[in-house]
This record gives C-alpha cells, structure tokens and sequence, in this order.
C-alpha cells in the first residue's frame, strides 16, 4: 500500500511533544494531577508501569537471574540512621544554597545563572542580592518510633546501595557466596532536589537499580572492564544506537574521594547529554565505613592463601525513571506518510513495549472470534483489544502506544483461518494462520542475546 | 529407597522456628542488622526477593494483565498532602495512646493487657499509673522542598490506593476504559505502628497489591461477590488448604463509615488467625472526597441512559508481606525420616519457589558437563548450581531453600544422557533424559489456573 510509505521522519526534538504524548496516552503524568502536582513526583500510568516493569525485569533477567555470581535482594526504604552516618551522607550530601534577599528565593549556589523570579526581564539571580552559600542537606527526614518527643529521626534512603554493603556479610553466608560475587536491587530512593526538571529525568522519589560487585584488591581493573563491557552491551539491547549512547570517563578532579575509576554512559536526550547508568570503582570505601560504624568486620578472608582483606566494590547503578525516559525518547518520531496523512509512533524494542499486540476485528460483528484470539494470547502476552474506530485509527493509536504488532481479523479469517499482522515500524502486512500467532509473536519479543 | 520415607510430619508450631530458617537462609531478616537493627523493617535476601517477586508477579498476572477490565499503575510514594486530607488519614488516621508515669513509655490504649515493663513481674500496664488516651497519627511524615523553613510536609502513603483515586480521571480517559473497570498497583507503604510485632506481620514499611474496581451503584454487590470469588480462588493456588484459610466477614460495628460491606481473607498463623487480605465495598466514598478536595469532578456519564453518577468502589487489598509470610509459615516442616535422621523441608507450591532446580553434580569430576546443563536451563529459570558436600546433605539444602527439583548428574549420565530429578516433597526419584529436563521443568512449575 503506496499510502502506507513514509516519506518524512522527524526524530523527538523537543520535550513537550513527548510530555504531551506520555499524559494523553497514560504513559507518565504529575503525581496527584487533580490536586496541582507536586513538584518533582510522577506517577506511571499503564503503559508507563508496563514499560518500567519490562526494563526492570530485563535488568534483573541480565544481572541477577543468568548469573551465578549476583544475588538480588530488596532492602527496607528506611534503614538504621547509623547507615547514613556511615556512608557520608549526613554530612556531605549536600548542595552550596543561597539566598536572595529581596525576593526570598533559595537557589543552588552554582546555578545562579537563572533569571530572578522577581524581576525576570530585569536581572539575572546572581545579580540579587544573595547570602552566602549555606550547606543543604539533600536527603528526606521522617520520624519513626512512638513517642514523638523521644522519637529518632531516620533517612528516607538516598541511593539503594548503602543498605547492600549493611546486609554484605548476611548475604555472602547465608547464599554461601565467595569472592568475588555481586548483590543487587531494583528499588526506589528520594532526594530532595532544589530544582527538579526535564521531565521524570530530575525528580525527587525515583528508582535505581544497582550492583555491588565484591572483589579482591588485585582484580579491580579486570571487574571494572567485564561491567563496562556488560553494561554497554544492555544498553544496545534497548536499541539506544552509538549516535545517542556514549560513554564519558570521568576527569580524576570529577571522582569522589574514594573512587578510583568511574564512568558514565550517557544518553544524548533533547536537552544534551545526560547520564543514564554509573560504573564506579568505590574502593573498599563504603565496606571500610560501615565496618568502622558498625564494629562489625566485613572482610573476607582467601581460603587459599589465608589473606585477610577488604573486597574492592565495582559499582553498576542505572537510573530506572532515566532509562525509561530514555527509551520513549529514542523511539518516538512524526513520520509524514506518501498520503500526507501523518502519525507519532513509539518505536519501542518488542521485548520492552507495554503491550505486544492489538487484536483488532475489522468489524464489531467479529467480536467473538475476534475476543477468543485475544483471550487465548492474554495468558502469555500484554494484548489489547480495539473495536472503536476505523482501522487506519485503530492503527495509529497503538502506533503512538508502541505496540510492536496489531492482528486484524477480518470477514475472511472465519473461512481461511487466517489473521493479518501487520508491523508497527514499516507497517508492513502479513497474513499468517491464527493458530501461528503465538509463535510468531514468541520468536519477534524475545530479547537480544 | 526406604531411608527417604517419612515417618512423622511437624508443621510449623514456633515462629521462632521459621524466623531463624529466615535469617539462616537468607529470606528475611532485621534491616540495618550490623547496626542493631531498626523496628518495624525487614530486608529481603536472595530466596526472600524471589518469592515475594513471584507473588508479586503472580498477582499481577491475574489481576491486571490476564484482565482486559484491569489497568495497572505506579504511583509516586509521596503524593500531594491534600490527598491524605480527602482520604480522611491526617484527621482520622491515628490510634489512642497513653503513658506511664512511672515506666515513661507509651501504649496503645486498647493494648494494656501486657506486662509492665518497669515491673514485668509484678503488675499489668492496666495497672500502672496512665494518662488519658491521646491520638497519635499513624502517618510517617517527611518535608520536602528547598527551604526549610517554607518547605511543606508531606506523607508517606499509608495505603497503596488513595493515588490510585487521585488518578482515576487520567486513567480512564487515557487508557479509554468504561464503568465497570479497575486500576491496580503494588507498591510499598508506611505506617508508624506502636508495636511492630509477629515477625513481618506487622511492621512500619510494607507492601501492599491493590485493587479499586469502579462500578455502577446497582452493580456493587454483584462485583463484591465476584472478587471474593476470585480472590479467595487466588490464595487457593497458592496452596493454602480450608484448614488454614478462612474468610471473615465484618459485624455491622467493624465496618468503617463509608464501608457497607467487608470481608478478611485470614490465615491460621501459629499466632492465631490474621487478615492477608481485605475486600471491601468502600461505595462513593472516596471519589466523592478527592472530587470535593480537589474541586474536580470524578463522576462518569452513562453513554446510554446519559445518567451522572459517582462509581461505587470494590477494593481487594493484599498484604504482599503478610502473604510471602504465610506461604513461608505453610510451608515449613519438619520431618523425621524412617533411618532416624531429619529434615526441615518448605513445601512451597513450584510456581512462586524461589530456585525452581539445582544441579547437582555427584563428583567435583562432573563440573564441566553439569554446568553445561545449569547454563542451559539458567535463561529460563532461576537455578541453583552446588557441588560442596555429599549429595544427601545438598539435597537437605535445597529442601530448606524450597527448591522444588533436585536434577542429580552422575558418573552414568555422559553415557546415557540422562539425569535424576528428585522432587522435594515425596523425595521420589526419577531418571529422565537431559533433553527432557526443561519441558519437565516447564510443566511443573506452571500456575495453577
């Protein structure tokens, strides 16, 4: 079908047309929308959890599940407030603050470079009348205990790594796991960032996924290289291409104290540049700290050569909210069709897209036939079933929702037991026995290898 | 082989019993636990993670994805504070407290039948000296925002449902559902309970699988029925017999204000009988706060009798917690063997164990063609791989892990292609082909439907 050809492609330029998008088709919307928003929350709608839950549960396939050598846990949100004594955080995770005395705003000190809010047109705020930079701390606070006098302050957890390195010692003995070997989770943490932005891309409750890989002293570089390796290869698999995924090491003025080594693969969204995942060397840093805090002794000893020592912890940590931001950033575009028409399609990996196929009768009339395919796919795969509209529509609503495949059951698929599948990309169309569908589906969402 | 029968079967009669296996095997236990721990939070290792995530998933297979009527989201911890107001929490969600004024420590006013701690021996806290009952909210609360001063409270959620509410505008709309619909998520909470107690029964930060089903109000006792239906059907999968499941159905004076009817799913815990899920009729409610909070109308049209009116609402709620805790608590046994030796063995059903197989190699000699076998089933299912000590002791390993399948490579198998799988309950063996081994796998470890 000449009509169907694309003439014009235009990849995602600005980020509204994608807000735009996520709001209206429930992929990602302001958290409690009906009373304002609060800044710096989002909520994921059902394609967006799906979305989400395919990337994490990819991840967790990837790092935990085919590997002998990571555990995956899930640690509470709110751990013994010691643990961030421990990891630095109570003192140092903080950013420089100043105020402005005439409109009474406070802003990162190194990011002044902003118009006043008082006088916009006017001034710029490093022209306000500012304090001088004070130290604010970026973690969230709460209370927890009986009394709320007596009651002890505790830390909503800013990073799901320190409570990895807590529970090391419980984990290497109860999983019965030697040097080197890896724990990981998939949870949320919260910051409490001055100025959320782009979108979920800086908000202040967000989640990560993150490895702890222990090793001994000698073995770094050689662990370091093998996750750098296996993390790029991950993001491939999501179809980020080399035009839009880099890798950036850092300058040795840019590493914490602590960190030997670290680099960062970066997505190249609308707004630049940005950091998607962390690959640190952290040294015997955060073992050291919490051995210290804690007095309990988190070194190993070598069963061969009786060594005594503090394993050196290579670090994977992905943004989950970026990533997946990341991915509906890649794959949307405007295509200009041969007919003028025009569409916006997610062109989502097939392994990740929220749902896998449309099951779309031609007309209402072949609602059951059409209802008994979708049924017997829901068991194994996200389907979505549309009888509203005309095809073409029907069509381009799961363009816009990423669906990879849509199967249309038409008056002559009762008679010849056959269902066209046409492709989300090149809209090709392909008629195929109905008793064939789920295999061809199988074998076009598996994951890449 | 006579040795394997069993002639005498403990179930769990001792918490103590499953809470060390807990800790021992790495399923669960105190967070922060090289700092002392922290009341009321409990982190999940290896084996814990993966069955509570096959629960998880489990759920949300039935509940969201096999259900074209079902929309499934994830919503923000921390949601805009006017929420907790509509929902009636900042008001009402708080329990009477009293003090001592000789032991200073504070209870729970309909909780006083416990020892003293000043004096366990001697008196009841009935009997010590107390002040009158004061209110004291349930709601952790944090401050969130870049200044201090200015910044606004907000709450951790106490329920997984009231953001479900605040979107159910958005998520109607966008995913173009119609009365009868609902929207489900799973995701942690928050409560600051007194007196963290039974294990992970009942501690401050939980999870929980949440469902709102929106209906027309002639319709609600139809829909209550068919969720008690379904969801009672679930728990049954889940292998929990008449003997140990029950539901409940609130008196008149149990049900909250709003609530017309409402009933416990429980579970005999050797604590006694304890809710793991709740179904309630919470009727217009809820959405006729948020409309009135939020000044937003959250009513529907009929489209065919044009009628304006507020969906009722059918809520099933899960304690993920309180149900990996059952399961667990189910399952375990101790069993004497007819040779006189023992076994603690979980009997967890094959669809949410945690490893679904070991391998085994009999000789360290067998390494290579055994891991040969783990990798091949290790993208399928989670495996566990072991070749320290005799065989019967890494039998007992798995039962105490759970592990349903036991597949034994020997001296024989390199010649005969085949293996042992010795399943966990009966402890029968059988010799089956090693291209057998995954369909054998995949029957076994299907849901129950």
């Amino acid at each position: 079908m000449a009509s169907e050809q694309v003439t014009e492609r235009r990849p995602l330029s600005r980020m509204e047309d994608l807000v735009s998008l996520c709001a209206r088709r429930g992929y990602i919307f302001p958290s409690s929308e009906i009373y304002g928003g609060i800044n710096g929350f989002w909520d994921y709608g059902p394609l967006g959890t799906e979305l989400k839950n395919n990337l994490k549960a990819f991840w967790w396939q990837r790092v935990v599940r085919e590997r002998a050598d990571v555990e995956g846990i899930d640690t509470a949100i709110i751990a013994h407030p010691r643990t961030w004594e421990a990891s630095g955080h109570v003192e140092h995770f903080s950013d420089p603050m100043v105020d402005c005395r005439k409109c009474k705003r406070r802003f990162r000190a190194d990011h002044t470079d902003v118009p006043c809010p008082e006088a916009p047109a006017k001034r710029q705020v490093a022209e306000c009348e500012l304090t001088d930079p004070r130290s604010f701390n970026l973690m969230l606070t709460t209370r927890v205990g009986a009394s709320e006098d007596a009651a002890s302050v505790a830390y909503l957890r800013a990073e799901t790594c320190q409570p990895i390195f807590n529970d090391f010692k419980r984990i290497r003995e109860s999983a019965r796991q030697k040097i080197p070997f890896g724990i990981a989770q998939i949870g949320k943490a919260f910051r409490n960032e001055i100025n959320p932005r782009n979108f979920t891309f800086r908000s202040r409750e967000f989640e990560q996924a993150e490895m702890e890989f222990f090793c001994h002293p000698s073995e770094r570089e050689h662990w370091f290289e093998h996750w750098r390796q296996q993390r790029l290869h991950f993001h491939e698999c999501l179809g980020f291409g080399t035009d839009v995924l880099r890798t950036r090491a850092h300058d040795a003025d840019e590493l914490a104290h602590y960190c030997k080594n670290a680099v960062d693969v970066e997505y190249a969204f609308p707004f630049g540049w940005q950091e998607i995942e962390g690959i640190h060397d952290r040294g015997d840093w955060d073992l050291s700290r919490h051995s210290s805090f804690s007095g309990k002794d988190l070194s190993v000893t070598d069963e061969t050569t009786k060594e005594r020592y503090t394993p050196m912890v290579i670090e994977t940590s992905v943004g989950v909210d970026r990533t997946t931001l990341a991915l509906l950033a890649n794959s949307y575009s405007e295509e200009v069709l041969a007919n003028g028409e025009s569409r916006v399609v997610l062109g989502l990996p097939a392994h990740v897209a929220p749902v896998k196929a449309a099951v779309l009768p031609l007309s209402k009339k072949l609602a059951e036939p059409s209802h008994a395919l979708e049924n017997s796919l829901r068991r194994q795969f996200n389907v979505f079933y549309d009888d509203a509209g005309n095809i073409g529509r029907r069509y381009r609503r799961q363009d816009e929702a990423g669906t990879p495949f849509c199967i249309t059951y038409d008056f002559e698929s009762p008679d010849d037991g056959r269902v066209t599948v046409r492709e989300r990309d090149s809209m090709a169309q392909e008629r195929i026995p109905i008793d064939a569908v789920v295999g061809y589906l199988r074998e076009r969402i598996e994951a890449p290898i």
